[in-house]
């Protein structure tokens, strides 16, 4: 079994449609990498108890659980304060954080809210920030990120040593001209032969033109490639072209 | 009160990072112009339990439900079957859509996998598909459409006029040249002080620069448009050059 991991997106900029999600696919591909699979995501609101309730849902369900969003200096980040209820331990402000913000601002810089960026819930770890200082934390297999991509990128990279995974999930994608009725049928058949290949497809439209892909996803390498191999026989015997991608 | 909807993103290929979500974004905004708030979204994988679980939380705790994503032809699409268990009615062949495939194909692309898409729970009404003729429906207050962008763009424009909107949440953005840290004090006082608009600070890490927006969003014209005066002018005086966003 693979470890699992659940991410939560905190943010009315993303819930109001104004931002667009982009830590989603970025976290589950990283995951991916190192043998964690992203099973559940949640984007919710800057709401005190919306947070607090929500981490303590999920942290007991998944192997790690990831927050990305309301981390920095303004009133309406209030991520830190709200893991530090959940977890029922004060907020304080730790002295390596301080220290670190103290280093990167001038003197007529530092005031309350920035230093506010230095509290974390009692017991918790700093994750750095090596592109605007103000870190992250961890506390248990909770893990607090910025919502901005790039300091949320930069954040997972150096954390990314903490996480124990599991085997790594391959995948393999076929594309091909067929609309997905098709091959509907026999795909099924193919799958239930499989049971530890997960087996997507997924239709397309581009200009009138119906196209799919399907994709091949497991652990298991030799019964990944065993399925795809069936399955690019069996589009070419209902006449499709077949394309494999390659990465 | 604004009447609040949730949306469940259903689907292996945005867990695993393969396929961007657009759909959330899109939904957020078209809500918006009717006077209805997305409130909370989940992303989850393609797993009957899973579904059925997630579907009977949410439906309860918000006005509508939105599902997008597994309403297709293969073995992965288990949401109608998984939305019928849900409910506790049987999914049955609804004569409509059928006659609606049966059009819509050349007898020889008629099968079974095909005519799958013409089933839904007992009791639930066709939204229609203007892209690939297949159905999404409704039932009760879930509205179950198509994950492939287009063709849910297309459902919800149809299915728009069952819907109750609301006041409509109205929104202003500044944007400045300041680091959040710098205004992070008086923003607060601000905030505190105009508790029906909800002020957002977003920041921006461009090219080593710092850049942020300033969102005022609230269903009171007259509240956000001096809150966010005031903001202008506290900007000002903190020495940022300050843009308005003018749609």
């Amino acid at each position: 079994m693979q470890p699992t991991a659940c991410l939560i997106i905190i943010g009315n900029e993303i819930l109001s449609g104004r931002t667009q999600d982009k830590n989603l696919a970025w976290l589950a591909t990283e995951l991916n990498e190192i043998g964690v699979s992203l099973a559940h995501a949640r984007v919710i609101p800057d709401v005190e108890e919306i947070i607090v309730h929500t981490v303590n849902e999920c942290r007991k369900q998944y192997t790690y659980l990831f927050t990305t969003g309301g981390i920095g200096p303004t009133h309406d980040d209030i991520t830190a304060a709200s893991i530090a209820k959940a977890f029922g331990v004060p907020l304080v402000r730790d002295p390596e954080a301080e220290r670190r913000l103290r280093n990167h601002y001038t003197p007529e810089q530092i005031n309350e809210a920035r230093m506010k960026m230095a509290d974390v819930p009692e017991g918790a770890s700093l994750i750095d920030n090596p592109v605007s200082t103000a870190p992250g934390f961890q506390i248990e297999n909770v893990f607090v990120m910025a919502g901005v991509p790039g300091i949320m990128q930069a954040m997972l990279d150096g954390l990314k040593g903490r996480l124990k995974g599991g085997a790594k999930m391959l995948s393999k994608t076929l594309h091909c001209n067929l609309p997905e009725g098709t091959y509907a049928a026999p795909l099924t058949e193919l799958q239930s032969r499989y049971p530890n290949v997960d087996i997507g497809s997924y239709p397309h439209f581009q200009m009138g033109k119906v196209s799919t892909s399907l994709v091949f996803r497991s652990t298991d390498q030799k019964a990944m490639n065993e399925a795809a191999k069936e399955a690019y026989a069996m589009l070419l015997t209902l006449g499709a072209k077949v394309r494999e991608e390659v990465f």
